[in-house]
């Protein structure tokens, strides 16, 4: 099959909204912005051996190519609709391919998506998505409006991503709930749109709670005190290893894909009406370093995140 | 250095605009569309070994990897505003780094781009870019519009790009221009935009001009017939080959960016007066075939564009 045949055949099934004036197969995609809202773009790639491995299922990687985009979409508390998709490819495997649109386009259907271009080309393994969102105008969530004595909030459960990797690695026997944080991270679009207007400042975590939590303090020149003991970690990760162990993992691990954000403490009635799926680990201070507290003590935070080079 | 180091010495230097409301460093990149305007969206990867050679220049590939997504703006008659920019590296070579940058920015700068964001990855050397840029809505320039009885025009000269890419591979000594058709092509946005409201069809010559023309061709339901003597032929390729050898780079070969538009056959004097860099090379006819006409006579076209599977 060429190019041309693998496009038609394999990524044509994408639904349609009605703001595509054009979508795959001219130049470029054509597409509308509603008025009164802002674009928000994002970009990320994954390659092949570095961010999965060799082996990993096709399934997987073309959930998490897009999971990881939409991700950052939901740390800006942005409405996604459109994506981009650059796959390069050792050879025109047509099972692969297709178990790749399965997980991808599983996303795309599940959030009204439209794949509306991008580029097939023959090459080492590696994929780039580009996904973009609406923002009503001047309302984007940032990692720079942090204020002191603002509480700190996660969505769901850290480190079971990072548990998982480190049982691939040693070859030791992972629970399926573990993996699954891992392959196929749930982007926290619903969660990023309510919390847009209440929120002051968030970020989603890719690189460890404490690596991605810095950029906040960072941006906002503020600190931040963490509560080590209230990290919310999931049963399975609790029943694997020791505490220590499970807390070091959710502050350093990556491949989350939760939400970190601050909030007027004030909310915090507000957020428990509102059932949200999240905890609250801390509080910004003006201090301008990150302190752990577990067991009465206070230490500095390490921030270990991945680094590519 | 880091990869937040990397982004913060490489790919700071891009010009601001004032439609981008949050660039680089946060989740996602904010960018507001003017009224009135839609946004056409191209992607293109560049892959080492495939689209360039791997001991390429890193001024041309930057040149270059952001010279084909400009070309496919150019191609719908959009005006180009924002690019993002995913990278994989196999190394933080700095000296390799710099001159990327200063091919990539020096068509951000020609053309007045901002980059908003992107990725920094390690792997095997690819590239790609999303360009953005606006059209006034309803007027996107397709491939699907051709009527019979337009005359088919290209911009520039074509062949020599596949005329130095041959001479590469068999290591024969090759002129300077012809080697700059290949490594460092012209975006022809400023000929996309003032064609916008006068062609019927555009595309641009990414695969050679047969088979990137049998786009046109099948979109607009339609045929041509071309007059292979008219094609434009550089004073280097002339020099170099034989007739019917320049005229076989300029029909089947690759990598010219040249645009291939239709207009009506009244627009003729106008295209004339407004000294366009364009030839007339045949014409739209209702036989759904391409057909080449040379020495008076007429034979069938082949469309053997580059297939990467």
């Amino acid at each position: 099959m060429t190019e041309f045949e693998l496009i038609e055949k394999f990524f044509q099934q994408t639904p349609k909204r009605s703001d595509v004036v054009l979508g795959i197969g001219d130049d470029c995609a054509i597409v509308e912005i509603p008025e009164l809202q802002q674009l928000a773009v994002t970009m990320d790639t994954l390659v092949s051996g570095v961010h999965f491995f060799e082996n990993a299922a096709a399934f997987d990687v073309g959930y998490k190519s897009l999971a990881v985009n939409l991700s950052d979409l939901a740390a800006m508390g942005a409405r996604p609709a459109w994506v981009t998709l650059a796959l390069t490819l050792p050879e025109a495997n047509e099972i692969w391919l297709k178990e790749f649109c399965r997980g991808f386009f599983e996303l795309v259907k599940r959030f009204n998506l439209q794949l509306i271009g991008g580029d097939l080309t023959r090459g080492p393994l590696s994929i780039t998505v580009q996904a973009q969102g609406f923002l009503p105008v001047g309302k984007a969530l940032t990692r720079g409006g942090a204020k002191v004595g603002d509480l700190i909030f996660v969505s769901g459960t850290l480190g079971d991503a990072a548990f998982a990797l480190k049982c691939l690695r040693e070859k030791i026997p992972v629970d399926e709930s573990a993996l699954a944080h891992l392959h196929r991270p749930e982007p926290r679009i619903e969660l990023g749109e309510e919390i847009l207007t209440l929120a002051h400042a968030a970020i989603d975590i890719s690189d460890g709670l404490a690596a991605d939590l810095k950029h906040i303090l960072e941006k906002s020149s503020v600190g931040a005190v963490i509560d080590v003991e209230k990290l919310p970690l999931s049963d399975a990760l609790h029943a694997a290893v020791s505490e220590d162990e499970a807390f070091a993992l959710a502050l350093n691990g990556g491949d989350d894909y939760e939400l970190c954000f601050t909030a007027p403490a004030s909310l915090a009635d507000t957020f428990c009406e509102m059932q949200l799926p999240i905890t609250c680990i801390g509080k910004i201070t003006s201090q301008k370093t990150l302190e752990l507290q577990q067991n009465g003590k206070i230490y500095h935070g390490k921030t270990a995140g991945y680094q590519h080079f």
